[in-house]
């Protein structure tokens, strides 16, 4: 492993300027009905509406000049792709998104809102890696991945920094996982002050699940939850990192997930992600483990498609 | 007019330790789509979810030791019973709240979650008046009224009080109008810091907007809105502040509604209610009043079926 605390310590000066501080959001009536103490991260309201904003910042900000000229590219049908737009747009470089040609207007409109251009391909994962390559090849950008990178692990880990500063004294920390960078990266930070991490991850996409207890790295599945921030296996370098520093991985079902969702929308009124929903889920549904607590909880995004709602 | 700023800054003393002072949210996005600079009080996240629990504690904590003891109580099919019940509770004195039996479940569920006991009656208003003065006659509870009385007025103020000093400089605020307490309170405090003041209503229930016209309280109307916190025709008592104070009503028909509503859920990620939505409706639709304007929007209230969305 080449990424360490410190990494997330520098990264944490690195993009102080391009990113918001979130606040810790609470409530007695979740707490009394969680029965333990719950202090929610709330990167829904990060710029671009997710913790994807702190890795794509850090990447694009520990770049050379020269190497930054060209500009950066991605693919991603999700939060990244924006937030890649947008730490460009920081720096006033192009922004080269390859989005697949199913992927929700909302998410296309995101990048373009944040002066990225969007490059649509077919939906297969093939299709998009040539035409990634292909873009990098006509334009000289550099490949910014969505999470299996130092630099993104260590962004990303400066939402859990931020997290026991603001909530000092936590058990533990519930994080989503789909890539893994926010769990690794939280791991890493929350070594240092002794707490517990939990991974939450859907039923229908485990893979991180099965990884963590077989202790070998699933690399295939298909996917099948309304969590659509959480479809992509976990990464090898985030893996890594993840098995020896996190308890476990819970699991939640989509149903648990919707109504952890209507929890947080109707008691924090913040509009959330499920993929952060699940984070709550799996909380509600472990008692044994969280009863009389003090717990963090990663609120990872905020974009939701409101014309089709999971619920 | 009994009611004054100096009312209003005690209030903001009497009620600190009993209310949240709630954060300002802003978003580049919306500031780019509705041309000026927008300040958004996001009293959604006011405690019992609306800004209803400042005139609420207000009133409460006015209250002496004797009066107190048998407790309060009220009519409410939306917020104020909610925030009563609450305010009641920091008090540890009983809150009867009357309930239209036609009200959301999750509103009566608001209120037993603060502790308040709600007793159901007809749905008109002759049977929740009637079933008030009983209930009254039995316990001795004190009416605390919605929003015609000088300390729910003074306290609802306490919004506006913390807006101007959170975010100085505005040219004007933009603020909900039902009953007109919060409108009133808000005036107040605007004409301290030259502030315009604008109300914001539903071309479906647009009482306040006629009787500022023309000049006379119109006291009876039949709503139609999807504004359900906005139903009631203006207190003689607010009209009599609002009418010198306001520089216009303004009118938003319930689609403007929708749409604001969703871009304050997907821009700021903050769920709040169409009775809040309807400031930002207006605001986009008159660019002539508010372009380039530093504007502070009162989102009042987070309190949404999320079962019965009217999007």
């Amino acid at each position: 492993m080449s990424v360490t605390y410190r990494d997330v310590i520098h990264a944490a000066s690195r993009i102080a300027e391009g990113i918001h501080c979130t606040p810790i959001m609470t409530s007695e009536l979740l707490d009394a009905e969680a029965g333990c103490e719950l202090f929610f991260k709330c990167e829904n309201l990060q710029k671009a509406g997710a913790f994807k904003s702190r890795g794509a910042v850090n990447a694009v900000f520990s770049m050379s000049a020269d190497d930054l000229a060209p500009g950066v590219a991605t693919h991603s049908s999700g939060n990244h792709g924006a937030a890649l737009a947008r730490a460009a747009s920081l720096k006033g470089v192009p922004a080269y998104i390859v989005v697949p040609e199913n992927a929700k207007q909302v998410k296309k409109e995101a990048i373009t809102a944040y002066g990225g251009q969007v490059i649509t391909c077919e939906s297969t994962l093939p299709a998009r890696e040539a035409k990634l390559v292909e873009v990098i090849a006509e334009t000289g950008a550099t490949f910014v991945p969505p999470y299996d990178a130092d630099d993104i692990i260590a962004g990303q880990g400066t939402a859990a920094l931020e997290l026991v500063e603001q909530a000092p004294g936590l058990d533990c920390i519930v994080v989503p996982v789909g890539g893994g960078g926010l769990l690794a990266g939280t791991s890493l930070v929350a070594e240092q002050v002794n707490a517990r991490v939990y991974g939450a991850e859907p039923v229908g996409a485990d893979d991180a699940h099965r990884s963590f207890h077989s202790g070998e790295l699933v690399t295939e599945h298909v996917p099948d939850t309304i969590c659509d921030g959480l479809l992509t296996t976990v990464g090898k370098n985030n893996f890594d990192i993840i098995r020896d520093r996190v308890t476990d991985i819970l699991l939640a079902s989509d149903d648990e997930t919707r109504a952890a969702m209507k929890l947080i929308w109707s008691r924090l009124k913040q509009a959330v992600e499920p993929s952060s929903a699940i984070a709550l889920a799996v909380i509600l549904k472990h008692p044994d483990l969280f009863s009389g607590k003090s717990v963090g909880v990663m609120l990872t995004g905020g974009n939701v498609d409101l014309d089709h709602l999971p619920f």
